[in-house]
């Protein structure tokens, strides 16, 4: 049953578990520090589909069947889907989800919908209102680029703030307390916006959101940074987490050497020429799902604080003048689950 | 708390109330049959905005403010914030909220997110998730027209089936319970795709959706549609709606005499030059906020299953070749909270 504690968090008190949970990703994706880790990745970016679109559709497809395959849990097993997409009308996630008759949340949380989806799963199981929920999500290079940027043939220079879209997908099958990795805490993030409005530099956008929820967690939990094994951004890149250091210094959490960023994770930024880092919804989940849950279910990770980080303006909202609104939801993700006193 | 009867339908035992709702429409829903219910309506579609995206960012405000207002409620009183919209990357919602501080969940659910928003409020005000959520959404004609049509200068003809987008919003305030209207139960839709690809042609792409969460409702909970006064439909409108009785009839169900569109209930559909009809986010909404939960509330409507439905394609899906998927979320809204033994 969950807890609130402090303003903004819930004590996630029956410990719900991450059953199953798989990584998708393309070639880049592959080639990258945590290519190894991915339980499919595809040799070109298109998965044999005509469209880019198409493409990103069959990544959640087949996201979702590995991880279901791998808890052994079938489809009609599962009460509610939650996913989400940065297309337009979200539709990789609905064309992905048309086969499969499960009742389906749509969600547009920008880059953050890993951590959305995943905080309602978490907090549905939690509750009892479901025994089984997926949480996915995904992201293409090529389908956001059009939407967001140009058209691939253009060739336009990017900046070096600008960062790279992850090809990849990342599913999490959650259910009631049953193994590591355990749910613990989820802070839902509010819209936060401080005026930025370089659409090339997203991650300074977002930053101060995830400054935002992180202090609220910390204040609510009466906890530390150095609580915790690892605190994790979705996809402020390098320039976001710089600014996401040095506001959590300012705010007396000092964390630079807890914290790492999704976005600096998947791609090796040098060698691999993606200027500030990897950014979409697909980054914090395949890394999430390939690298981080599996060192929790061992144990080699303890607590992790997982949040990833969404830049909700819209090309249109841009051309307008709007400034980026931002938004991170948390969730405390631990190798042991609550004990008896803090179930209490 | 949730009891979940049949495979898809949960019951809200607590039977959680909208404390406070409100709706907001531009000229055309004031000319309409139901314009002397809204709470709030504009001269003009522009509501003082530079543009119509700003405009209907401005409607998801006002909206929230006059349903916090009629509750009594202030925005540190609420735990979640449920809101989503047609407009690329739900940009209305987003740039809406990013005032008040308010956890925030954006949803997407194109024409069906009245439906999804409220589900997930009374979800988790029933599990005890939260004490209080907002649910809302909004639709602009001129915003949606040039999205997902054609520029508003070009005067391109309509075919008959098509419908016109309602500029409008809608608010709920979801708490314990406390007075009618009361939340009984919901039915969470599954994404459904018949096929069609006429874009012009929504209601038709929507109805077997409905249809599916209808039927399985009724099989869930062993009622039939004559035990409630209303079953209202989001915007079918007048092509969608007789399908949906069509296939209601041959399921075993015939409804006809007992089923309402907010599409066909928003404007005068001859003198207002619609076609076939109201349409859009903020068409369902508006409809349920203005005319519908007042007559919950003071008993002349007793007993009303509402689902908004979603058609979930995009322009570039469409272009692409794809043809449309539907979702319809449902609620069992009602005058009477469940009795003792429906809580058991």
């Amino acid at each position: 049953m969950a807890k609130k504690i402090g303003s903004q968090t819930l004590l996630l008190t029956s410990s719900p578990s991450i059953i199953g949970y798989a990584a998708v990703g393309a070639k880049k994706e592959k080639e990258g520090p945590l290519g190894g880790y991915f339980d499919f990745t595809s040799e070109d970016s298109s998965f044999g589909e005509k469209t880019w679109e198409k493409s990103e559709t069959f990544m959640q497809k087949k996201v979702v069947e590995l991880a279901l395959e791998k808890c052994g849990v079938s489809d009609n097993e599962i009460d509610f889907l939650f996913a989400g997409d940065l297309l337009n009308q979200c539709i990789s996630s609905a064309y992905a989800s048309r086969e499969r008759k499960i009742p389906f949340f749509g969600l547009y949380g920008a880059c953050s919908t890993m951590s959305e989806s995943l905080c309602l799963a978490s907090m549905f199981v939690d509750a009892k209102l479901a025994n089984r929920c997926l949480a996915v999500t995904s992201s293409h290079f090529c389908s956001a680029e059009r939407q967001f940027r140009f058209p691939l043939e253009y060739g336009g220079q990017r900046t070096p703030t600008s960062q790279w879209t992850v090809t990849g997908a990342g599913a999490c099958v959650v259910a009631p307390k049953a193994q590591a990795p355990y749910l613990r805490a989820v802070t839902v993030g509010t819209v936060e916006d401080l005026g930025i409005t370089d659409i090339n530099n997203m991650g300074a956008a977002m930053a101060p959101a995830a400054a935002r929820t992180l202090c609220q967690y910390f204040q609510d939990t009466a906890t530390r940074p150095e609580d915790y094994d690892l605190i994790l951004t979705g996809d402020l890149g390098f320039v976001g987490s710089r600014l996401l250091e040095r506001l959590m210094q300012s705010e007396g959490y000092p964390m630079a050497n807890l914290h790492n960023d999704c976005g600096l994770m998947i791609f090796d930024r040098l060698k691999q020429d993606v200027h500030a880092g990897g950014s979409g919804c697909g980054c914090a989940a395949s890394v999430l799902c390939s690298f981080i849950l599996p060192q929790i279910a061992c144990q080699r990770l303890k607590d992790v604080l997982f949040l990833a980080t969404g830049a909700l303006m819209s090309p249109t909202s841009t051309q307008q003048g709007e400034s980026i609104p931002g938004i991170a939801h948390l969730l405390h993700i631990s190798a042991f689950p609550h004990t008896k006193e803090e179930q209490a």
